[in-house]
Parts: C-alpha cells; structure tokens; sequence
C-alpha cells in the first residue's frame, strides 16, 4: 500500500519517500512554513475548508503568497485525494497535510531551473500506525505531565499561526519522557496557565461543565471548535478561562483533543489521579457523541489498525 | 559551475538541487535542527573544528545523536569540501553548512526502506551572490532598524543552540523592510535589550572600545569570537553588556559580524546617523586587520563578486 | 472667528493664544496633568458629567485638590461654553477641553504673586480641521499599524487616568507613520493584547458581535461606553475580551472610537485589509444609529468642514 | 530679584512668570518635552555642553528639529545667563534650565501668528530656596523610602531621554511622603533594581567602594559622571552594578547625587539606618573634594542660603 | 478557661501551650505545611468537609501522605471539638485549624522514637479576642491599603493551596501599618491586579453587583464561595474579574472576607473613601442575609466578646 | 549519643526531641523565621560571626527584635555548643543552626505564662548521617537536575535573607527525583538564569576559572564566599555572571557548595556528563586546599561517618 501514495509538490505529484524542503527552502531555513492537518472519517474529510481557511491565515501574517487561491488550494487537495484513494481501498481512513513555504531564498535561485517559488505539498497518511498504538489509551486515558519547557508565548511567535518553528514541542516531549515514559506533554505559559499538549488541545470538566484555555497561547484547533459545539449540542456548559494547574489537580475528568485521534481521555495528571483516574462521564458522553456525528466508532477504528498494524509488524 | 556541486546527505552524495528534508522529517515538522555555516578564506575552512564543537553541543542538549562523532563529522565534511572543489577552481570561496536532524519521526517509517535515521546534510555554496550585494555595503555601511517583532529568549528557545525554529528572523526581515527596504533587522529582547541581526551579531563602538551584548539572547558567533580577539590583539578595550537602543543613539560607531561577510559597518540606526553616518576609523581598523588575519581583501573580493555576478546576471 | 475665542485658566478668561502652563508647573514638569476632552453635537455638550466625573477620579487618585467641586468645574465649564458661544454661531460644533494640575511648584511661588495654586483651564475648540481631515475617512476607512512601542501598563502609569505623561503615544505615531504615512497607531501591551490607539478606543467585529480589549490598559473612554450601549441596544453581542493581532486578522470588521470623530472604520491592518478591506456592514449601522443618536450626519458634517478648511486654506 | 529675571522663549526673552507652554502644545499635551538642568557654581555654568549634549541625543531620538544647532542653543544659553546675570550680583548661584518640544500641533496652527514652531526655553533660576531646604539634610542625611510606585522602564519609556512624562516622580513622592513626611522616595524596577530618585542618582559605600546601578533605567546623570570620575581621582573602587534593597541593608553608606545640590548622603533606608546612620567616611570625603573642585564650600553656601531665605520668609 | 483547651497532634492529645513543630520538622524548615481554619457559629463548625477537602488538595500536590484519609481527618476534627466543648460552654464561638506537614527529615530520625511520621495538629481557639478588635469595625468599616510587596505569584508558590510559606503577608502587614497604623494590607500582584487580604478576600461592589478578583493568585476562600452563593440568592450579579486598585477608585462599596470574621465593610483605600465612606447598602444586606443564615447576629457577638475582652483586660 | 543534645529555646535549655515552635507561633505562622547554619571543622565553629552578622541583617529587614544582642547571640551560641560538646566528645563535628522569629502572635498570649515573646532557638546536630550519605558522591559526584519549579525572585521573597518560606525547595526536590532519584535539584529564575540548590550555591569551571551566578536570587552563602576567596589565592579567575544551562552544557566542571558539606563535584546536569562526567582538576584542587584550610579530610571524614552510620543501622 505504501509504495503507491502520491503527494503533491509545487503543481507536481512526486513519491511519498521523495516529497520534501530543499535544503535552501526558507522552510526548512527559519521554521517558515505553514501548515495544516485533518483526517477522513469514513473516507470524508472533515471540515477541510475550515483547515484551509485558518492556512490562508497564516500565509498572510507570514506575507507568503503561495500561487494559489484557497478555491485552488481545495482543488489541489480533492485532486490529491482521489489519486490517492486507491491506496485506501479497504477503507482505512488518512490523514491530509498541507505544508506551505515561501520556497527557496532568493539568494539560491541558480540552483533550481526556472528559479525559486513557493513550496506546497499535500499528502495523505493512511491513520493506521496513529491510531494503532491509541487503541488502549482510549480506554484507560493518557498521562498528562508539566514539563519544565514552557510555551512560547504568541507575542513572539504565534502558536494561532500554525507554524512549524515548534521545537520546544520535541524538548516539551523529551522533558515530559524523563518523568513518565508515557506521558503526554501537557505545556504551561510563562504566566503559569495551562496551554495545549504538542499538537493537541486540553479541556477539563469540572461540575459538569467544560473548561479550555483561553485561545491565546493554544492554536484554535478546529477539533476543539468541533467538540465545544458538541458539547453545547448536549447541554453542556462551557467556558474558554485561565487554567492552572490547580484546575486539573480539582478537576472530575479532563482529555486532550485533536483531529487524529479526536478526544483522548487523561487520567492521570503530573502523577495523580484526575478524578477517579478513568475517563469519567461526560468525556465518554463526548466520545460516543462525537463517534455518532462522524459515523465510526473510534475505539473499534482505532483497535481494527492495531490488529492490522500487529499483523504487519 | 552550479550542476557540479554536490551535497552529502546522511552519508551519500546527491546533486544540490536534489538535497533536503523529507516532509515526514522532525526537521521540517518541529525547525528540530542543528546547522552551522562557516565559510572559506583562500579557499581554507574558518575555524571548522570550533563550528562543529558548537553543532555537538545543539545535538546533545536535543538529545540527538547522529551517528557520527565530531571527528567524523569533521571528516566527512573535508570529503564534501574536496569532492566541490572542483566548482572553485577559480578561487572563489564558498560556505560550507551543516543541517543536522534526528530524521522522519518513527510514525513514518515504513515510508522510508532501511527504516528512519537522522538526517544529515554538508553542502557547499560559492559566496559569489552573497558577496555581491555587499560589495558596497563595506564601505557605506549598512542600515539597522529595530522590529516590532521581539527576540524569542533563551530560557524558551535558546539562540546559543543554533537551531532552526525562528521564523522570528524572517518576520523580523518583513518588518524593518516596510520602515526602509534597504534595512538589516537589529532586534531587541523584552527586556529592550538588543541581541542580533537575523544572522548575525552586532558591536557598537564608544570612546575607542567595542561594546557587544552580553552572550544571552544571541547566538555567540564565531566571528563574534573572532572579532573580539582580534580587537583585544589590537589593544582596544572590549566588554560584553546589556546594550539598548539609547547606546546605539550615542554610539560613534557600530557593525554587524557573521561567518560570511565577517565585519559591516551599520551607518544608519532607526532613521538616525550612527556617530558621522560612516564606517568608522575604528571599525575600519579591525576589517583591514581581519583582512591581514585572513589573507583576504574582503572589499575587493566582494567587489569582484559583483562584477561576476553582473556578468551572470 | 479664532480671535474671539477665550480660554477659562484658574478663574479668569484669557485669550486662547495665552492660554498656557508655567515653566514652573508641575503640569509641565512632570506630565502631571489629570485632563477631558469632549465635544458638542449641533452645539449641545455630549456627556459632560460623565467626562467631568471621569475627571475627579484621576485628580483624587493623584491628590490633587484643584479648588473647585465637580458642580463648581461643570458650571465653569458651561460659563466657557456660552462665553465662546459666538464664535461658534454658525453652528460648527466644538470640542471642550479641561487640563487641571497641582499647579506651579511650592519651591517657585516667589515668582506668582499671591503664590502658587492650582492650575485649571478649559477651552472650547471647533472641530473644523479635526474632522475636515477625516472626511474621507470615514467611507475608506483608516490603517491601523502596531509600532514596536508598547503601551506603558496600567500598573506603572494608569491610562485609565487621563493624564497626559504620554510620550509613548507621539513616538508611536512617529514609528507607525514610517511604516505607512496615513497610518493609526494601534498600541499592544507587553502581553501582546491590543490596547488603544493614540487618544481612541478599538473594536473588532466578528460574526456579528463586538468585541473591545478588557479595559484594563486603556482608556475607559466614554464615547466607547456609548458605543457599547448603542451596540447594545441593537442587539448585538459585546464583549471585552483579550484581543491579538491575530483576532484583527481574522476579524470581518474594525473601527476606532474616540469622542472627536466618535466611530472610525478600520479597513487595513497591518498592511492586510480588515475583512473585505472596506468600511462593513455592522460598523455602517452603528455610524448611522450614531448619526440618529445625536442628530448629526457625521460625514456630511466633515465634508462641510472639510470645503470650509479648504475655502480658508 | 525675583521681578528682573527673563526666560528666553524661542527666540524672545519674556517675564518669567510669563514664561510657559500653550495648552496647544504637544509639550503638555504628551509629557513630549526633552529638558536639562544644570547650575553654577561661583557662577560659572558647570558641565554645560555635556548637558546640550545630552539634551540633543533626546531631541533626535524624539525627532524634534527645534531649529537650533547645539552651538546655537549653548550661544542662546550664554546670552540667556549674561542677561540675568545681574540678578545674581550678589553671587547667589543659579539653576539653568532648558525645555524644548516641538511645539504646538499642526491641528491648532490658526491660533498662532505664524504658524506653529518648536519651543525652546532657557531659564535661571536662584538656588537659594532649593539648597536651604536642604542645610541641615548635608550634615544629617535624608531618608530614603522605597515607595510602591516602580519605575517604568527604559524599554516603554526611556529614562535617559530626559523628558517629563514622568508622572511617577510625582506618584513616587505622594507615596514615600505617607510613610516619613520627610522621605525622598527611592524607585525601584519591575526587576527589583534599585533605580534612581526622582530626579537624583543613587549610590551605596560598600567595603571602601562605590556601587551605583547600572545605566540602564536611570538618566545617566552628569553629577553621577562627575562623581564617578571624582572618586577614580580618589582611588576609589568604582562599580556599575544590578542593586537591591539588600544592598542598601548591608551597605556602610549612601548618597544621592544630583546636579543641583550635587551629593546628599541618606542615612536612613526604609525605615533602617544606613551603617552607622550618618553621612560615612567616603561620604564625606566625595564631599570635600567636590568642594574644592568646585571652589564652593557647598554646605556653608546651603546654610548662607537658608539665612537668606529665612530673612525674606 | 484557656489550661482546659487540648490539642490533636498526630494521634494525641496535648495541652495547648505544648503543641507545636519540631524544630527538625520540614514544616518549620521550609514552611512545608498545609492549614486549613474554619469556625463554629452557635457551636456548629461551618462547612467543615469543604475545608477538609481543600486540605487533601494540598496535601495531595505537596505529596504528603499524612497517614489518614480524608473521613478519618473529619473524625479526628470532631473528636477534637468534643473533647474542647466544655470550654466553650459559655456559647462562645471557636476556630478549628488544621496544621499537616510531612514530619520532621528522615535526616533526624533517631531524634524521635518511632521514627519519623507527619504531623498533624488540630486545635479549637475562641473567637473572643479575634472578634472583640474587630467589633467596631464591622460598622465603620476597615481602611485598606497596598503595600509594596506583591503577591508570589500561583506559578510559583500557589496561594491556593493553603500553605505557610507566606513571610510576605507579615511583610506587606508590617507595609500597610507604616502608612495608617490601622490598614489592612491588599495585596496586587506583578500585573497590577488586585489579589487578597493576608488571609481573606477582597469584593468591591459596583453598580449593584459584586465584582472580585479571577481566582487566579489567590486563595480560593470557603467564605469567598458562600458569599458568591450568598449574593446569588439575593439575586446580585456577581463577576470574577482583574480588578485594578482603579475599579476600588471608582467602587461603591468594597468588603473582605475570610472565615473568621465573614464579611468587613472596607471604606479607605490608599487614604481615599470607598463610596461614601461608610458600609453600603449591598454590603449591608449581605452581612444581615449572612447573619440570617448562620442565625448568629454578627455585630451583637462581636461586641459582645469585646465586653468580655475589656473585663478580662 | 542522642538523648543528652540540649537546644537552647529562649533562653532555656529543653531535650532536643521537645525543641519546637508553637502552632501559634509567626514562625510556623507565615513561615516568618530567620535562621542560620554553620559547622564545626575539628570542632571549631566556621565563621560563627559571619553567620551571625547575616542573621541580623534578616532581623533587621523583618523588623524582628530578638531581644538579644549580636554578642549576647554569639554568647548564647557559645554556651550551646559547650553544653554539647560532650555528646561530641569522639571529634564528630557537627551543625549549629539558629531559628529565630518575632514569637506567638499577639492574639495568643493568654495560652502563655507571661505573655508572647519572641523565639530563639539554637542547636547542635551532628553531621554524622548528612555526610555518612555524601561519602561515595564527593569522589563520584551528584547529578544536578532543573525542575520545572522556578526559583520566587528575590523581589518577592528575598533568598538573601535565610529565612523558611521556602516550600518551593521541597517541590523542586521532589520534581527532581522524578527525573532521576539521585539528582539534586538546580534551580532557575523566571529569566533562566540558574540561581542554586534547595539549600547551597553552585559553581562552574571554565577555561580554568571560576563563574559563579551573580549574587541576586540566591543566598549568598558563607562558604560560597570561603570557596571564592580560596579559589583568588590559588590565582584562579572568579567571576559573578548571569548563566543559564547553557554554561553547564559547555562546562569544563560544576560543583555546589554548603556549609555542611563544603564542595560536591557536580558530574551529570540534565542527563548530560558535565565535562569529563567526572571530578576535574580544579573542582579537586580547590577540595584538597579547603581541606588543607579546615585541617580535616573531608572525604576521609565522611566514610569515617558512613562507618559509623552503617555500624548504627
């Protein structure tokens, strides 16, 4: 299956193992390239034009013209997913990533024929391996942990604009790794408030509502936008605050979301138990809520591919 | 003399054009990568050794390692400089940089046959453009402006470990351009203490001495190193310290260093003459002692550059 | 007209060219100034209790005792109304204008005979120019442009304390116009969060509702409350909130509010355009509910003053 | 005396108590003024250019062409002395002050004959009130409180810019007042650095030494230059240095400098003596060798002073 | 009265002035302890599971294992009161505090027979004395005042979990009482927002509803809450808010609160009237709505206690 | 051995195992105690007076009257360590530590015969056990590890003064040892700057001098100093100076120091060798000229120790 993706470079559709940034690319130079990822439910794409939507976004601020209007940027992208279907054939669902740059500095322009210009590519990434080693933590929660790298704060660089100039995500990864090998990064600011995981949202449920951070130092995932409408579909409260530490240490249940794996209950909290250390109600309420809106249960999704992935092993 | 040059990539030798980061590589995901840049004089590498001590330390704070110890780094990177001398042999003097990455995160690997390992890459590239567009830079001077857009501290993402994740720089470059095209970027930390140019660092002179941010929010660059070496063998008084935007204002003269272009006179600061709006006698003094440290008429080298580069144009 | 026009100064009515403060006033000395603008709408003063309340909360904060009671400063207030009356018979409308110090400092009383006191002045000025400026404006809209300044915060100088020590807001005009001749100034704090302009309030408008920075480090201004309410009573959602570049970026709308011009369409940001880059539909209706309030056509009214400044040029 | 002195204002010498700023003027309208103070000593100006200097780099940092070269200004300074040297026949020495903004703005040209234009005013004024009030503070030392207040710093408003948008000094003396009727506040910054007074420099005795806080939210006072050089003369040890209150807690002395009483030891610290809780051996010794720098025996003039003074009481 | 009183300590039962820490306790050596206060009124001890609750967090964070679960605390507390009832036979009212730290380092074992253990203590304490300083001032209200010292910010040491390591309560105490022997200290933290007491909360009241700080740097009082609960049931709006010492400026009315002494009209601030000066109509009712709920007449008991406290003198 | 220790508490003498301070007392209270740690060497007392002197500048700060004099303090220590000296009668030298606080608050006096009174207490300890456990890391070294707890700014709560509100210490042990059981914490400020351990100062080697962080959120510490004026009369470089990790990471060495336990070589940091990963040369030499200095062999005398400690077990 691997061997027949596609991914689309600057127009063209290269080899997955061949589609990458030049080593001139302002991308790979500065961290300067925005990007973006959802996922199919069913084969569906979810919420794609809100993805692109927030990519235009960033290549504004960021003063990147990339040739393409966001209607092309979608049409390059359903190009890209029907030339990759086949590969899905049997029904796994993927992922979709957009990766934009300036494209290489203009200094390096003999290098490339017909000179420099931006860079976008768009793969699909099969969610089997993603979700295969998911399968349980579904079911039992994820280890949350503070480490002690701290958020860059969106004054200095945007965590909205959906850059990858993130490596205090690996550090945040590394840190977390030391105290509990399954831990997930959970990331504070400097003002000591909760922020995001690295590449995930955070919520906490607290007297039957939900409570997320304030969107300031968190990109505004469009999972997280998915789950507060679900959440108010159901009834449930919910408020964008400042969240500390504390707040999880008083917290009924809390869970990390994110277009991959959705709603990832937390159980466990910078070694306590959050709540009853299992995923608590209202997070399963979410979970089956969200699993009836996409038409999949996640859990059985996410248990198929580790048999899959098992079997390939 | 460009379809000649060739780059080693994790062990392998591929055309330039060709050589860069996988989409799926912690490179490109996270701006998780060590670089160096040094360059040649005479065609002899500057001060090699200390560059690669400097990239080892990066990799050991990430926690990276990349298969090769420094001496073999050392070494391989005397093999991409003799491969590529070639495409010198008309004596021009070239960069030599290092991107070093802990590879294509493990999601991917059955992407990638023989599986994932770190990436890195060794490539040389002629200073011909680089030069050229200084050549009279040296001896008007350059202009500094200050950006809206601050420095990322250290204690978030430390400069010290020269990494990638700093789109800081490029957005940094779009906002002092829209204040004067011909700008260098001079940033400032929250403190308002100023650190760097976007590649660069950055001395004042006062009352005969050379003054230079103390070695937090900066990158301490070789040159750096070098300069302040060459200025205490020239007996001028050196110290390292919190600068601000006022010293600058009262300063009588000031210059950036980097590896490639070494020493250049900043004439202007925000709109204003920096001492008499020209390079300075002592500022003049180091770049003619550099000169004779280094063998190299860097005015008329750049000044040939130029012509070359108008005859290619 | 300009020659009638006389100034209230501690008690007296001077000519308005000899209106001033003392070299040796504290007013001078140390920006030590509590002061009010408001204006008139077909001659009627708007909200001058709320402006003069305003007023006392910043002198008792600063202890200073000018003498008169609130009663007394609005009866002075309406004395200097009717004197200047005349002048402004022809219907222009006009600002009023109150500064109130501690008057020169005790070490020079020698120089004022019957010794030191108070200082206190109140002039009435047309808004002819003022608004002749912006007539255009207000269909095209004005750019916003963040200087690298920051606003001084609340816990150091507290600008909700209309105190003019407030150089910050002329080298942000002076940085935010190098950027952009006709641009506004639209100040941040050190947190990120947009504050105020240069002497107006700012709103954004997002899927239909208001939204305004948390009137922390700002101004409190009255006409921005009178916005709200205005708003309010349209049935439009408000809510002070902390606002990003980011929230501007992806804002549909924005406008300036200030007592003078009271709603100012923002159609640029940055160097983007707001939204569809023209004044939009929620900032038309509330210029015009505006307009209904007060019995003025604002517009009309600036492209009067605007021939009227022109005839006079 | 008092009714002969004249100001020199743009140009014109007027009655000092005439002397002042339009309410017009971006001088009060912003704190957007650059000032100097210095004074005679035997009537000779001391450091005056080193003042016009520094007055100069404020003027260009603001941007405020005033129309003067700082030749210009020194030769309208002189004419401005010789004119009310008469004034001081009887050797009475004598403050000079300069102010300059850039004038009344643009908006309000109409009021002034001529246009609108920078203000420049140069003023003298008897030391005889200031010094007699501190007669008696030369031999026992001032207290000195650390008022709540903290100094803003240099990043937001630059102290060494002489301006007065300095609110704060009047804030910071309300404050230390309420907690010893005869405190000079002493400031610190946001860092807990001891700063400055306001309007002095600040110094600590340590083990024979001299420590005073780095240059950075302070004016780089000239008395405190003076001093510094003053006490190398002496073979004192010199530091520039990040202070605390702790320092003061455990210093053997301190003093204040400023221009017009020079240095004024404080002998009590937040309520606490300061070493022995009276002007110290190195104190002392600053003392009497500024006096015979000078020529001028400075606490037998403080005390003629404050005979005078209280003759005319 | 006062020999009868006994103390729970780890288990036991010792006289009162016997129970304390061992100066090799980690209590005393790093203010390692977490506390819990809450009173009896008419006898019965006021939401003790509450406070019980909150104890656990604590000690939960601080990863104390104090030896008893959270049931068995309650039991201890109620034994405890039992066992001092009879001192309070007279009807008046008592504190119960909870004292729990980890014990004396495992360092000093052989100091301790039986080893190291945690310590607990729990001891009753008549509100006599307490309430008898205050009873005048529940009907002329208290004079707040902010000192210099802020608040440790939640990040760093978090108020929420009630701890003991909090020297700068006596510090900003020791502030205040310089100022108005008289004052309450109130706190603000670095961001210039109001926080608390030392030792309560703090409420203004504006407009008719009740606004009190985000229940960020704070302890999140058990009074605070019934207040909320309170105010709610009277149907007052009631906002958690940053509050800036301006809001207390501009407040009608202003209150702390703590459980000892419930509510306390504050009226000065920083040497101003809050409102009118005098307790207002909203705090007011919620002191009668209080009194109402705990059927104890606040005011009567208070003076009550202070008849007894002046016989007993 | 144990049983005979007697601790000087207020001027009394009471069996080490009682010495304690009241629940009521301001030092258990507010975590409000200023207090000291010296040793003996051969059992003579290090630098007592130093210590003492320090103790009252914390007094003196807290405005705390101990009710002793500085000699009447040195007296009362004297007359502690003679009480003891024969439980030390074998040579074990041994630890004297102060606590000294303002004593029960006032509120509590009638729990005491003869009212409220500040507390002194004073003790000898051995330093058997301390060093029993350090034998083995003097010759291999400790691991220093930085938690995600940040050190409260001397701003706040000043290290400068040795007082106990300090329950940040045990948190960051505690974060420490969840990275690595072993590992000492090294702490950081909110700037990033490292500032100590939970208890000593730290060092670094580099280039064969000496760098040490500046003396700001630190306890500038007894042997701190010792080790600086040793290290000058070996002719090494000292020098005060902002570092971050970054200096560890390029380190040649690292040592803490302590009263108790002088120098411990500092051989992993983060998970990372420092240098050699071993004690190097000039963290020995300096351990081998402290021996010299004190006439004991430190390491000698802790395996001594261990013995003893492992034949007690």
């Amino acid at each position: 299956m691997t061997s027949q993706r596609t991914v689309y470079v600057s127009g063209e559709f290269v080899a997955e193992s061949e589609a990458g940034f030049s080593i001139f690319d302002s991308a790979l130079m500065y961290g300067d390239v925005i990007f973006e990822t959802t996922r199919t439910f069913n084969g569906q794409p979810f919420r794609l034009r809100a993805h692109i939507e927030r990519l235009y976004v960033g290549l504004r601020t960021l003063e990147i013209d990339c040739g393409l209007t966001a209607d092309e940027m979608e049409a390059a992208t359903l190009e890209t997913i029907e030339r990759n279907r086949p590969c899905f054939a049997d029904g796994t669902d993927f992922q979709i990533v957009h990766n934009v740059s300036r494209g290489p500095m203009g200094l390096y322009e003999t290098v490339f024929e017909g000179g420099v210009k931006p860079t976008v590519t768009i793969n699909c990434w099969p969610l089997t391996w993603h979700l295969a080693a998911l399968a349980e933590a579904y079911v039992e929660g994820v280890h949350a942990v503070i480490p002690a790298q701290r958020s860059v704060p969106a004054r200095l660089i945007d965590p909205k604009i959906k850059n990858r100039s993130r490596i205090y995500y690996q550090i945040s990864n590394l840190q977390a790794q030391k105290v509990d090998p399954e831990a997930w990064a959970l990331l504070t600011d400097e003002d000591g408030f909760l922020t995001e995981g690295t590449g995930s949202n955070f919520f906490v449920v607290k007297d039957g509502g939900l409570l997320t951070p304030e969107p300031r130092n968190i990109l505004r995932g469009v999972t997280r936008q998915a789950v507060l409408e679900l959440a108010e579909s159901l009834g449930l409260a919910c408020r964008e605050r400042n969240l500390e530490p504390y707040d999880v240490m008083t917290a009924d249940e809390a869970f990390f979301t994110s277009t991959p794996f959705t709603i990832m209950p937390a159980t466990r909290f910078n070694g306590h138990d959050v709540g009853a250390g299992e995923p608590g109600p209202v997070t399963r309420r979410l979970m089956k809520a969200w699993d009836m809106m996409v038409e999949v249960d996640m859990v059985a999704q996410a248990r198929a591919y580790a048999r899959q992935a098992a079997a390939r092993g």
